[in-house]
């Protein structure tokens, strides 16, 4: 990678959750940059686990800043995906104390890691993100998955799935994971979805227990344009759409649900070294090298 | 078998659900009852179909009756099923057009399938049903499966399995189909289940999109009692239990759920020459015999 | 699509087992040739199968001709696809009764078929295949996939893979399928892995019977170099690699399985309005539209 | 449970590998029985291992000792058991560094263990095991599984399954795993099969990679008598059945495979206080109790 322009105003964001572990390593953090010199701001979580009353809004933060470190898990990190990534500014994930994929940096590390990753000593890769609109409510992103689901109801829902103007199938089932590269380690593989390579370009739809055994989990291309309908006996009322597990869209009679590839991508920073496959490896458990 | 006692006093019941060819049936059948001078009462709502004022509620039907006729689909016959199995009547399945597992008897074949049947020329097996309770609400039946699931909420929920005393595990997932053999060809298939014999006495455990990749299906003896509890971070509102997807219960905080078979089995003819596994190969689509 | 150059050189192409289905159709299709005052060429299964003696082994018809019409079934058309790739002369695929879906011509409809096709109406497409080379042996090509599989032994294989210089795992499994787009509706498919759309620059990984649980597909980029090296307990005499379950390559000691996209991409033809996700729904028995 | 008779004469039996601290296991395990002055005999490979001369077959062992101790893995002690399960002596197994299923002592905890199995504290359970007879080959034990495979080919091979004389289906597939509850943590968890409780009366039948992909795992009664027949285009000669992946018969033209369930079963012994799923748990990374 080329000389990239060094770091001069970090956003420090934080899970809102007080845990001494937390306050520690967000103090650390706060220190080390410090040290380094550079401008810092605090999102209002940050701000308040350390009692200061100096924290902006995400939104504020994305204006103003070129790099942010996000202690948590992932879910702390997919929010902070989503709220970020239009104003391109990389991100940084620490973890607290469980491995994420997306958040790799332990706390331990992370003063060491820091100092290279500022010296220039990291690697950047980009992740899709999904767009989800349904009527006339805000668009929402997505980082891992949208999810459509059933809601408030026993029975399976009903629904047809289109890819770029190509009718799929009509489908009974729990729901349908249309998933990112990046959601492929999360809910679609609990859902029987393939694990995909973090820069494939491609999208997977992977049904929730499916009432034909046939259907299948389908990989398609990154730039399809996917449409969801809700059909038969089933009542919009008893479906939902999630994105990330985190916000979620209601549909009403005669909406439709579009889902496509965001036209911005995140920019996620690693350590060097960095080996996605490794951090499989070590949460899934699958056999290392014998030599 | 022994020869059975003929059938003096049949009940006969429909789905509540006023399609032409219901009709039809239901008076055809009526007719045929009639010919074969037969005490008939009705349901209420075939009573209703049939512009009738005689219907009877199940419970009733359940104190008087010798047979019970089913007419309509698998989820007609579940509902009965639940209603009668303590009466120890037996039951016989009509289906309306689409091959059921339980409704095996199709309307043009009626006529003549009840003929021999009424001339004792049947097939007769027992199904377990399960009994799940819930702190102080009313227990209830299942002759397919008892589920655990999410409820209004896009996260997983966490829960404890326990079999007869031992523990099991703590899951995260979207739930847990605790099915009977007859349930292992419905929902708990979809949920990547074994198909059972029909009379094995066993129990089927099988989770909803495990978050961890081995929390496989589970075969345990039908004597088993099975108690599950929510823990962790999850809140006993975001889940419910449902019975054959048709009596839902809720949980409160502290209360554990127990599942285990029912004292009493469901008894279910067939026309002489039911094959189980015919019905699974035309319904799923598996390879016929080459001679 | 641009005006394509009309074809004048037609390869004619069977399956190399003389029933009176396969005679009528090749009879039939040559006499359309004729109509259509086109050059024809038979392979030597085809002259045979019409008694004639002029045929031609494929790498001479592939030197003369710019379109091949294959009858047959998938297995017939793949063994034409790695024969014919690097010619860049087209493949149009007559089915024998049974869909495939590669050969989605029926009998009854090639005249027409043909007819539109040799007008210009027709919709081409691209597919990958996969190369791959063990020690000194000659290369082999695979439009469907490349399996790396236990041979003559009751006891599963371990071996390593390696994407494009990085290592996923060791893993103790029957075997590893790595498969096209293509070949995704496939072996794969009976091996649990996702349909990959026909087009998708990508390449699956799929385990057969893993000892781990959580040793999941893997989609790839397409143009990964994938290596595969046999491990541990197991002797290389235990192990076969076969490209599209047609050519056969043995193992040596210290010798690894290198397999990659080929640099020549097949180019199949379809009847104008081919819709391969119709072909799935057909062949898998998806729910169809319900309007 | 009731008093059991003293144990007075002990089979010890190693795994046929000679490593330093399968010696040292074995040493120890023999001077703790010396100090129990209770009568042991050698099996060949025990006396190997110990440079002694006075080995015994296990068949001559299975005559004379009423109880056997079984150093090694699982592999080591599905063999005994298949050679001393008629002899009707109960099995002990000592693992070696990595917990067995059927191996459960760790040799750091033998001594204890033993004097408390000594003593009379320990549990018993009672294993099933198959029975498999191919035309006039002597018909072959298996405590794990009978699995019907592909053998020396690429393609699927072809065969009907039928159970106590019903027809079930005809099936393309890698073959077919015919497993107890004991095997159900094996080969055929790798297949895709359902985890049976140990004391299940109950066969799965677990098909590998088949080519219709609702070819779903059966679980079927303990007593079922199952036949399988190869047909279709698939030569005998393509075909094996194996036993514990370790015994392997072949087919001839004509010839059926019979199944059914053992006579006897395998008397297995424990520490008091064994849990079957603690042991699951351990293995498969499930999660544990919260509390």
């Amino acid at each position: 990678m080329t000389t990239p322009k060094p770091f001069e105003h970090i956003a420090l964001i934080a899970k809102p959750d007080a845990t001494p572990r937390l306050v520690d390593t967000l103090t650390r953090a706060l220190a080390f940059l410090h040290r380094r010199a550079v401008r810092v701001s605090l999102s209002e979580q940050s701000a308040e686990l350390l009692s200061r009353e100096d924290g902006l809004p995400l939104d504020t933060l994305s204006g103003q800043c070129d790099l942010a470190i996000v202690i948590g898990g992932d879910g702390t990190l997919l929010n902070s995906a989503r709220e970020l990534v239009d104003a391109g500014i990389p991100l940084l994930g620490i973890n607290l104390g469980r491995l994420g994929f997306l958040v790799d940096i332990s706390p331990e590390l992370m003063c060491d890691m820091l100092d290279a990753i500022f010296n220039g000593d990291y690697e950047q890769e980009e992740r899709m993100l999904l767009r989800c609109s349904v009527g006339k409510q805000t668009p929402q992103l997505a980082l891992n998955d949208v999810v459509l689901h059933k809601w408030n109801i026993a029975r399976m829902i009903e629904f047809e799935t289109w890819i770029s103007g190509g009718f799929i199938d009509t489908q009974r089932s729990d729901g349908l994971i249309v998933s990112t590269p990046t959601g492929s380690t999360a809910y679609a593989l609990s859902g029987g979805g393939p694990l995909l390579s973090p820069g494939l370009d491609a999208i997977a739809l992977v049904p929730i227990c499916p009432h034909t055994l046939s259907n299948r989990p389908i990989v398609v291309n990154g730039h399809s344009e996917i449409l969801l309908r809700v059909c038969g006996k089933t009542e919009p009322e008893h479906v939902r759409v999630t994105c990330d597990g985190q916000a979620i869209l209601s549909v009403a009679s005669g909406e439709d649900i579009h889902i496509r590839r965001h036209h911005n991508s995140l920019r996620l920073l690693h350590p060097a070294g960095h080996d996605h496959f490794q951090i499989l490896r070590a949460k899934l458990g699958w056999g290392e090298s014998p030599s």
